[in-house]
Parts: C-alpha cells; structure tokens; sequence
C-alpha cells in the first residue's frame, strides 16, 4: 500500500482538475450579460486567442529544434535516456495548456463578474473568484499530474535495470527534467511575449487616451482599449499561468532531485530503504504538491463575503482567510507526511564539512522557514507598494515637482526594497540549508509553492476583475457596476504585488535548489569564484538579467510607440471618434501588440536558453556554475527591483483617485503631480509587468538548461559518486614520548579498480589528530 | 644603484609637483576678468571652500573613530603593526589635499578660461586644460609620492626584522593598505556629498529655472545658479580628484600585494633574488606609476590648438594626440621596465592548477590587455552616449510620445550598455589571469591607471570650462565667449563619460585585484559558494550597491525637492527677480546644498565601511570574500547601467539644441519632445554624477576594509603561507606487473614544528600518476 503512495498525488491532482470543470461550468452558466458585453468580451477572447495561436505557432519551431538538441545529447550521454524529449514535448503542451485554460475561463468571467457587479458586490467576487479558481486549479492539477505520471512511467521503465538506485535514478530524474524544462521555456516565451503585448498596449492607451485627449481609462472611443484588455488576458493570466506551472514543477522537480542525493548520502553507510519504493525522500515533495491542492479546494470555499456595501479590506479579509486556511492545511500535513514518509534520522552531506545526521523534524522545519520567509517578503513587498504606506506616498509628494522627481524617488523605492527582501532571503537559504541542506532549502521552496492553486486562484481573480470593470465602462453600465468591480480591481492590485513578492522568493529558493542539483550532478569540487574563469563566468551571468530587462524594455517603448502613432492617428483621421460617432479600428490595435510581441520575444529567450549552453561548452562545468549564480544574484536584485518599483508607482499614481494632500493641500486626478505619477506609472508599468516578472523564469530556465546539459560537462557524478561511498579509512595511532604517529590507510573502490593508500603522520598527539579530522572531511 | 630604484618614482613624483606647481602660478598669472566676474568665480570658490571645509570637519569625526578602530586591530593582531594608523591619516589627508588643489584651481581658472575665451579658442583651451594639467599632476604626484615615501619607510622600519622576507613584507604592505583605506574612505565621502550635492543644486536649478521659468542655464536670475556652479567643483572636480587619487593608491597597492605573492611563489623552490632589493615585482607598478606621470607631462605640452574657428572635433583631437601620445610612452616603459625588473621567468601558482612558469613578457602581454580593453570599454561607453549616435538618437526619438517613453528608452540603454562592457571586462580578467595570474590582473589595472594624471588632466578641463560658461553667462558677456566655452564644455561631456568608462573598468580591475590579495591574505581555501552561507554572503554583497544607490539618488530627491521649494519661493516672494532688478538669494540655496549633502553622505557610507567588517567577524573569511565578490558583481552592473543611461540622457537632452528630426520635422528646444528629454536628463543626472561614480569606489573600498580586517579573521597566511613554502615532497614508484607502488612522503615545517606524511599509493601506473599529480597540486 505505502509503495503505492504515488497514487496519492496523482489522484488528489485529477480531483482537483474535476473540481475545476466543476467551477467552470458553474462560472459559464452565469449570465453573460448584454448583447453588447457579450460582443465586447467576446473580441478581447478572440484578440487573446488569435494571440496565443499564433505565440503557439511560433513556439512550435523552438519546441521542435530544442527536442532535437536534447534527442542528440541523448545519444551521446549514456545517463540521458530519449525519454527526455517526450518529457519536454509534454511539458510545453502542459504549460501552454495551463495558460489556455487559464485565458479562456478569464475571458469568460469577464463579462459574467460585470453582469452579477449589477445584483451584487458578493456576486461579482464569486464569479471573478470562481474565474480565478479555475485558473489555480488548472495549473496545479496539470503541474501534479503531468509531473507524477511521468515520474511513474520512468520509474517503470529504468528502476529495473542494471545499475544503482542512485543511478537509476539519476536518469529518471535527468528525463524528468525535461518536463520541467519544456514548461520552463514555454512559460519564458509566454511571459515575456504577453508582457509585451500587455504594455503595449496599456502604455499605447495610456499615453494618448488618458494623458493627451483626457479620456478615462477603457474608454469605447480609445482605439487601443481592446488590445488593452486583451493584453490583459495574455499577459496577466497566461502569461502568469505558465508562468507559475513552470515554477511549481520546478521547485517540485528541484526537491526530488536532492531527495535523490539524501537517498545516496544516507546509503553510504548502508543501502537506503523504506517503505515507500525506497524513495520517500523522493516522493514527498510530490505528496506535499498533491495535498496541497486539496487544501486549496478547502480554502477556496472560505472566500467570499456576504455585505453588499462590503469595501476592499472586506473582500482582501475574505481571500486572506482562504489562503491562509489552505496553508495552515498544508503545514499540518506536511508535518505528519514528513514523519511519516522520511527515516527518523536522515544522513546528509554538508559540503565542507561531511556527513551529519539530520533529524526528519529539521526538514519541517525548512518548509516552515520557507513559509515564514516567503509571507515576509510578502509583507515586505506589500509594504514598499502599498497604497498609504511611506515608499508611495514618498513618490506621491514627488510628484509634487514633476516627473523628474517622482521617478528618481520610485527608482529609488524599488532599488531600496532589495534591502530587506535580499536579508530575508539570505536568511532563508542559511536557515533552511543548516536545518537541513540543500534539499531543506528546496523543500522550503517547495512548501512555498504548494498551495499554488490557491495562490494563482488569487492572483488570477484580479486581471478578471480589470477586464469586468473595462467591460461594465465599455458598455456604459450603470456606475455602481463600474464601483463594485474597482473594488475587486483594487484588491487585486494589491494581492499581485504580494504574489510577486512570492513568487520571487520561491522561484530563487527554486533556482538554488537547481544549482545545488547541478553542483552535484556534475561531481564538480564546488564553484571556487578564486578562479579566473569561474569569476569572469560570474559577472557575465549577472549581466544577463539586465541585458534581459533591457530588451525587454525596449521592445515595450518600441511597440508603445507604434501603438502611441496609431492611436493618434485614428483620433486625427477617423471623423466623429471623440463624440462616439465614428468607431476606432480596434483590430488595428491589436495587431501592433500582437506582432510586436512575437517579434520581440525570440532575442530574449533565445539569450537566456542559448548562453549558459555556450559557457558550459565552452567553458566547462564550474564558470557555468559561476554563471548561474552570477544570473541568480543579479536576477533577483533586478526582480525585486523592478516590481517594486512598478507596483510602487501604480499605486503612487492610483492614490490621486482619492486625493492627496501635498503640502497641505489637496491634490486630485488631473493636477500636475497626477501627470507626474502617470508618466511615473507608465515607466513602471514595463517594469512590474514585462521584463519583472520575467527575471524569475530567467533564473530558474538558466538553472534547468545547466542542469539538463550537466552530464554534457563531462566529470558526470552518477558513478563516481557511487564509488565515493566506498571508501574506508583505517587509523592506527601510535604514542611515543611527546610525538604520535598516525598510520591512515584509505582504501576506494573506483570503476570497480582498487586503489589503496597509507599516510603515516607524526606530530603533537593534536597535530595529528587534526590532520586525520581533515583527511576525513575530504573524503567525504 | 638598482636596488635605490624606489628613489625613482619619489623623484618623478616630485618633478610632477613641481611641474603643477608652475603651470598652476601660471594659470593665476592670467586674468582674472572684470569685477563681476570676478566675484562670481569668488562665491563658487567661496561656497565650494565653505562646503569643504564642513565636510572635512564631519570626515575628521571618522578619521579619529577609524584610527582607534585600526590601533586596536593592530594590538590584537600580529602581523598589523600601528604604523597602520599614521598611514591612514596620511592616506585621508592627502585624498583631501588632492582634492582641495583641484578645486581651488578649478575656481581659479574659470573666470580666467572666460576671460580667455574673449581673445581666442586656442587661448581658452589652453588655460582651462591647464588647471586641468594642475589637478592631474597634483592627484598623479601626491598618489605616488605618498604611496612610495610610505613604502620606502616602512621597508626600513620592518625588512631587518626577524622573520622571513614574504612575513615582513606582508606587514609592510599591511600598513601601506592603510594609506590606501584612508584614500579610499575619503573618497567616498567626497565622491557621494559632492555628488548628492551638485545634483541637488542641479536639478534644482534645472526644474524650476529652465523647465517652470523658461531661462536659460546659468542665468543670474535663478537662485540656485551659484549653488549649481559651486556643486560642479565640489562634485566634479573635488570628488573626482579624491575618487581618482583613491583608485590611483589602490590599484598600485594591490599589484605590490600581489607582486609578493610572487616572490613568495617563486621562493617555494629557490629563495628569489633580484638587483632591486629582492623586491622587483613589488617596486613594478610603483616604477610604472611614476613613468606614468612623466610621459603625462610630455602629453600635456600637446594638447594644443592654433585655430581660433575649431570646432569640437579639433579639440577633442588635440586632447586624443596628448592622451594616446601618454599611453604609448607609458607602454614603452613598460616594456623595458618589466624586462629590466622582472626576473625572465617567473614562477606563480595557479589556484587549483599548481605553479606554472611565465615568462615576464606574459606580465607586459597583460598591461596591454588591461590598456586594450580599458580603451575598448571607452569606446563602448562613448558609442552608449555620444551626441548622433543610435542609442542616444533612439532617446530622442522616444521624447517625442512623452516623458515616459524617454526614460524608457534611457534606462534600457543604460542596461543594454553592460552587455559588451562586462564581455570585454570579463575577457580581461580572463585574458591577463591566463597570461599572468592575479599579479597579471594587478598590472593590468595599473597600466589602466598608469596615466592618471593626463587622464585626470583630460576629465577636469571639462567642469572648468562648465564654470567659465556659467561665468561668461552671469557676467553677461558677449555671445561669442559662451559659445567658445561651450565648444570646450561639450568636449569635456564626452571626455566625461569616457572617463567613466575607463574609471569603472579600472575600478573594477583593481577591486579583483585586491579580492585576490584577499584571498591569498586570509589563506582560506578559494571562495565556494557552493557553502550556504558563502551563497547568502553573495547575495547580501549584490544588494549593497543597489541600496547604496537607492539612498544616494533618495538624497539627491530629497535635496533637489528642498531647493526647488525654495527656488520657487524666491521667484515669488523676491520682487523684481524675473526682470532682474531683485537679486536673488544664492546663499540660500547654497545652504541647502550643503546641509543636504553632509547629512545623507553618512549613511552610504557608513554602510560600506561597516557591512564588510560585520560579515567578516560573524560569518568568517569565506563569506566574506563572497560578499565581495556580490558587491563587485552588482556593482560593476549598476556602475555601468547608471552612468550611461545618465550620459545618454544628457546628450538627448543637448542634442535639441542643435534640433533633431522626430518623424520627418526638425524639433528644437522648448518643444514637448524637450521638454520630456529634460525630465530624462534629470532622472540622470544623480544616476551619472552621484550613484553611479559611487559605485566604483564602494567596491574598491568593500575589497580594501577587506583586506584590512583579513588578519583579524584567523588562519591569517603570514605564517601559514611560509610554512607552506617548505613542504618537501618526495616520491619513489615501483612497478610490478600492472600495479604501480608509489611512496610519497610529505615533510613540512609549521611553526617551527616538524610534520611528516607518508602516503603509499596502489594502482595502475595512470591512476598512481594521476593521484601523486592530485597531492602535489593540493600542496601547492
């Protein structure tokens, strides 16, 4: 039975992808509203749809030629079997299946959560929720299934063979990657092409709609607002969704691989076994993701609220409740899968300093300072871009003096918040590796990302209640509608800029689970940053994330430029479009975005995939370690940095909408220093959205491509350190007078050759005690 | 007669002085100009001597705090001496000396280059590149001077003690480390109060003056105009002086560190000996250094032109053929001075790939990589912000749909702008490290920095002819002296930002440099950042420069805000002033410049000295140097990013001036397209002058508080190190069929106490090769 827990994962992931076709049909059974909401939502589903089709089509060239590069690695490296391709295959079907589902429930809801804004408050958040719940749902449960059916299938088919466990599973792992791999591209293309879109044609709208001709926001008579709101879909729903699929099966990914190096490490004083296959280390990180969906199912049923007059900290107490019951649900369980899956004690390697004994406890413990460390960054995130907390009003009053000086102070918010996050997380990798190694720094990202269904669902309502809001404008609906849905707009503001702050820390804790996983595959000494070549390896990693954002940025400006021009024409040319008789080419808009976006994307993720390649080849194993620690640190700093900053100023510009008071007076939307905080907003808004978000696939997609390409890089572990484990010291210690001599005798077994050596060692009795004390630790 | 070499360097050193000295009575012998003007220059040497002042009067706070800080280090630690804490108080004072020489002669020479300018070009050139020459020669002098007076004293307070050669040696450049520290704090200090500073009063003078009023740059009207001219000096020229002087020190100290690791390496098999006092690879880069200063003087005589009509490119060609003119002789010398002074063959080892022999040529081979790739890195830097060029023409381009596409578009430039700098960096750390180790790395920032004083020479003509503009304006003189000044001011933004660039790839050189004298010092096994907490360290250390820059610019707000306040005030409240009959109150705004930058100059600071020191003390060696190695990383990026993106801005802004073409019509200043490049010059105007300078100076000071505390964090090599210069290995094989018997017996003496080690080793005749390869490289 125990042997069969496999089938707890995956039966808890295809219940949680029942439960959303539950909540989807429910959600389309709502009233679609209008004849007019239906059409306007039904261009922003055709617009995100056309999109995605043609992203698809792009990305089926690079799917293709990327299977055919890991079909030749293959052939030549005996511990990467061909089942690595249909991994990849399926890991970016899988990817970009999440994010289609995700985009076409978003698109659904869209008009359903306007219409129930019109009845009530309550309604609307259970549509948009509803809407989001699928999305979360969908991801997690795709990620869980697609990862443990793989996983079982390669089990079947090497566990078998000749070899050692260790081996043996290094392969399957090795396959298992390319799943990973596959989401991870996928989700880097749908990212930064749907940032792209997205910005453009916010930016594009923006710009001329709300600053030069004075229209609202989603105006009918603004030509970009279609592409606007479908920007919204492919870039903060799909775009989101593969994004968050990609780090779920990472992370998950991650901790099974150190799961495997505990099994080893454990095994090198007897054959590791359990109860479970021999492989609970292995498997709990995939338990931990499948009891985690239940949980999210849990906590979705405590979202909502009842009042009708209820106000954002109603509806953001009604999603906390929600989240934090399904990560209490998770912690529970983890707590008692963790005693229950792993031996008492678990012997681990701590590089430096050789085997330790480790409690199971300390390994709950990690997954607790995950926690605990990724709602602190949370909360650290929430504070530098929150609405009425010091960072924003500090941009607020600089906007006072104009642009200049409201973006020299939001530059300086987003670059100042890396001061905390960066200590949180520092903390958190020291914390979690003492508890209990990399695989404790692993499983507390992994806990981190377990209750991603109910994260996405989250983060996913928020965009759906943009797009209702954009919907109830462009149909003229009564104002109170337009009310409700800010409400909900609001509230998800403010949970995206906490699930990024989120979603940062883990995807770093992820990508150092990676380079943990690399480190080892690759049987490398460690990553010594004293050699020239490791070191010049480094800074070249941590210029990537910022030639990355540029281009990013650039393709924005450029796309917003395009878009910013054709506006301004449509508004010149097409007579009667300011009164509402004419009617703008809304298609033309969203061709620009659609085209810039595709166009843009290749350079940037051919950039991130192609360079640690070249470094390892080129270079070998440890500089691409450097490297990929070199894009970790950068990464991270430039993630923090560019959300913040982005958040920080949307909320700087939002706080107008009520009113400020600089100077002791009070300042409103359309004064001066509004201008200000909308160019400001509109410098962030690449920031938060495009090139951001975009750093944490960059560092997790360099770390898998390392470690997919480690066996290439020569010097391959999986035997190796097999032989390690072999190795025997035998002392013998002699005293005479005030000298000791010491016969050290180690005895290996490497490629089944014997190799013997003695050391004899005179000195002090604590001389030589502590020359043996340092010959074990080597050998370790 | 060879071994009294370091009387060469002391010499030239003097003859540099004395050649200031002239050329400076020179530039006083000129006129000064009507009353006005000179009265003006008054109140900016005035205002920037007051601020001086102050901020010396802050400095010596720390000065005395510092000094007991190092006294009591040095009573704990064996191999620091006391004589550290005279070194740094030379060390600080000389740093400000060079700095108060270069201002006094900055304000000196602006009127006179104004007065100049009425009579010809030529004439103007020559007295603002004069004060240059002053500043250049009197930074160059002092650096070298103080540098080898230092070294030459402590050499005879410490050589004839007890102790070998590379022991003593070590406590000599220890304290000499402490010239180098005060230099450096100093520095820093100077480098961020200047800079917060100049762009207080900038951005001030800018925002309200041009952007609100409409008057011109430098008019007598705006109140912050004087502040303005005073932060050119006090940030410019000041805090240029003392960033240079301090990289200058540094630069040299580290390859005198570096060239007694070689020493060292060469002794393990033979003691090594030379003609010059047994120290040639140590007195190298002094000797070079002090070549540098005279092929500098002979640059200078060619910086020249007779055209009274020249434009730009005629000058920016007289200050190439005086530049390159430098380079080339200081090359030349090198040659000869690197085969006279290096033994032929030099043994230096490798870390992890044992002592290799290089030929002193190699040594030469990588002072060209340093010079080839510093121009190159120019070349780069000045293809990212020179006027006509792509990237600067795409900023303007951008200008013309907002603000907000503007810095869009500079931010991305500043990013992109990293991508071939950091290759080429990288190819340099590499290049020179092949070619001749970390010494290599050392000399190759030296050759970069060998030219100091024309480089210095070429930098600070361009504040000068800033300020004789600003005079010329506010003395109301004929147009045609502000379009000479202009001319020569327009050179000096570009000399400025190629300055830049040659600064940080120096800056960044020397910081490696001393992070392997770091390593080497505390004698710890490399840096791995494969440890957990070597990783965390690494990423605390790439969030200091980007907090450090956070406050930097917040200041630079917070100050500019301050004086837009009380600018607009003044416009007000003062009758007459817009029509130029009510005198503004300069002293106002000089205050707040000067308050602002001494009060939020503290805390960056602060942070730089202490973060390193408490790293080091609760984490260890190790952690320290990946520490270090996050602060260069990030910083070198930052560095990069904000300069250019600052330099580009800038030259979009001015590139209106002459008028652009945005979609086919020609725009000129005071269109909306300016207006936005203007908002854009601002933003970097603290990201080119006050963060961004900054950034080279936190990493060299992170490495030398480093380097400094070394001794305190145990497993000091002093000892160690000698010691293991005299491990014997012996080795005696035996074959028998297909196995190999080897015997390896290791004796070595540590703290005067004998160890043996025999290790027996069976295998086949490979593997027994391949593992005695393994001991010895260990050993090594």
């Amino acid at each position: 039975m125990k042997s069969n827990i496999i089938y707890v994962p995956i039966a808890l992931s295809i219940l949680g992808l029942l439960f959303m076709f539950i909540k989807m049909s429910w959600v389309k059974k709502q009233s679609p509203g209008s004849e007019k909401m239906q059409n306007i939502s039904k261009s922003i589903k055709e617009g995100a749809l056309a999109f995605l089709a043609a992203e698809y089509r792009l990305l089926l060239i690079f799917v293709i030629v990327a299977s055919v590069a890991l079909f030749s690695i293959s052939l030549f490296v005996e511990t990467t079997s061909w089942m690595i391709v249909p991994a990849f295959i399926f890991g970016a079907i899988f990817s970009a299946l999440a994010g289609n589902i995700g985009m076409r429930i978003a698109t659904d809801a869209n008009a359903r959560t306007a219409e129930a804004a019109k009845t009530s408050l309550p309604q609307a958040l259970k549509v948009s929720f509803g809407g989001g719940t699928v999305m979360g749902l969908g991801v997690a449960g795709l990620a869980v299934l697609g990862l443990s059916i793989f996983f079982l299938f390669f089990i079947n088919q090497f566990m078998g063979n000749e070899g050692s466990f260790y081996t043996n599973m290094t392969i399957v792992l090795e396959a298992l990657a390319g799943f990973s791999l596959g989401a991870e591209s996928i989700a880097l293309f749908a990212r930064v092409g749907g940032g792209i879109y997205t910005k453009a044609a916010d930016v594009g709208a923006d710009l001329v709609g709300k600053v030069e001709a004075g229209i609202p926001e989603d105006d009918p008579r603004n030509p970009a607002t279609i592409a606007d709101n479908v920007g919204d879909n492919v870039g903060d729903v799909a775009g989101m969704g593969a994004d968050l699929f990609g780090s779920y099966v990472a992370t998950v990914l991650a901790a099974m691989v150190l799961g495997n190096y505990v099994i080893r490490d454990i095994s090198a004083n007897s054959q590791f076994s359990d109860d479970f296959g021999n492989m609970g280390p292995i498997l709990l990180p995939v338990v931990i993701a499948g009891v985690g969906i239940l949980a999210s199912i849990i906590g979705t049923f405590l979202v909502s609220i009842k009042d009708n007059n209820a106000k954002e900290a109603n509806v953001q107490k009604a999603l906390d409740l929600g989240n934090w019951v399904a990560i209490g649900l998770t912690v529970i369980a983890s707590y008692f899968l963790i005693d229950f899956m792993l031996p008492q004690t678990l012997q681990m390697n701590f590089f430096g300093e050789g085997i330790k004994n480790i409690s199971s406890l300390n390994v709950f413990y990690a997954t607790i300072i995950g926690l605990a460390v990724g709602a602190l960054i949370s909360m650290v995130t929430a504070y530098y871009t929150s609405l009425g907390k010091k960072p924003v009003l500090d941009i607020v009053q600089n906007s006072s003096t104009g642009a200049a000086t409201n973006i020299i102070a939001g530059l300086s918010v987003g670059m100042k918040s890396t001061f905390s996050s960066v200590l949180l997380f520092a903390a958190a990798i020291y914390g979690s590796y003492e508890l209990a190694g990399f695989y404790g720094v692993a499983m507390a990202a992994s806990a981190m990302m377990a209750t991603t269904a109910m994260q996405l669902a989250i983060d996913a309502f928020g965009p759906i209640a943009d797009n209702a809001g954009g919907v109830a404008e462009m149909s003229e609906l009564e104002d109170h509608v337009r009310e409700r849905t800010d409400i909900l707009d609001s509230v998800g503001n403010t949970t995206a800029a906490v699930g990024k702050g989120f979603a940062i820390a883990s995807a770093a804790l992820t990508a150092l689970a990676l380079f943990a996983a690399y480190v080892t595959f690759t049987g490398i000494d460690g990553i010594n940053i004293f050699k020239a070549d490791v070191l010049a390896a480094l800074f070249v990693g941590g210029m990537i994330p910022v030639v990355f954002s540029a281009l990013a940025m650039k393709s924005v400006g450029k796309a917003a430029m395009e878009m910013v021009q054709e506006v301004r024409r449509q508004f010149k040319e097409i007579p009667g479009i300011m009164e509402g008789t004419g009617t703008p080419e809304y298609a033309k808009c969203v061709d620009i975005s659609t085209k810039a976006a595709l166009k843009e994307m290749i350079l940037p993720g051919l950039i991130t995939i192609i360079s640690p390649i070249i470094i390892g080849v080129l270079f070998g194993a440890e500089p691409l370690g450097g490297y990929m620690a070199g894009v970790c640190v950068s990464g991270v700093m430039w993630a923090i940095f560019q959300n913040n900053a982005g958040g920080a100023w949307d909320n700087a510009k939002k706080s107008f909408e009520a009113g400020v008071e600089i100077d002791g007076e009070m300042t409103y939307k359309g004064s001066d220093a509004h201008k200000a905080a909308v160019t400001g907003d509109t410098v962030g808004d690449p920031f938060k959205d495009t090139s951001g978000p975009s750093m944490n696939i960059l560092i997790k997609l360099t770390c898998l491509v390392g470690l997919v390409i480690a066996p290439l890089l020569g010097n391959h572990s999986g035997e190796t350190a097999v032989a390690e484990t072999k190795k025997e010291i035998r002392v013998e210690m002699k005293k005479e007078h005030d000298s000791t001599t010491a016969t050290v005798t180690i005895s290996s077994t490497q490629k089944g050759k014997q190799l013997q050596e003695t050391r004899t060692i005179v000195g002090s009795e604590a001389e030589v005690k502590a020359e043996i004390e340092k010959i074990k630790a080597t050998l370790q």
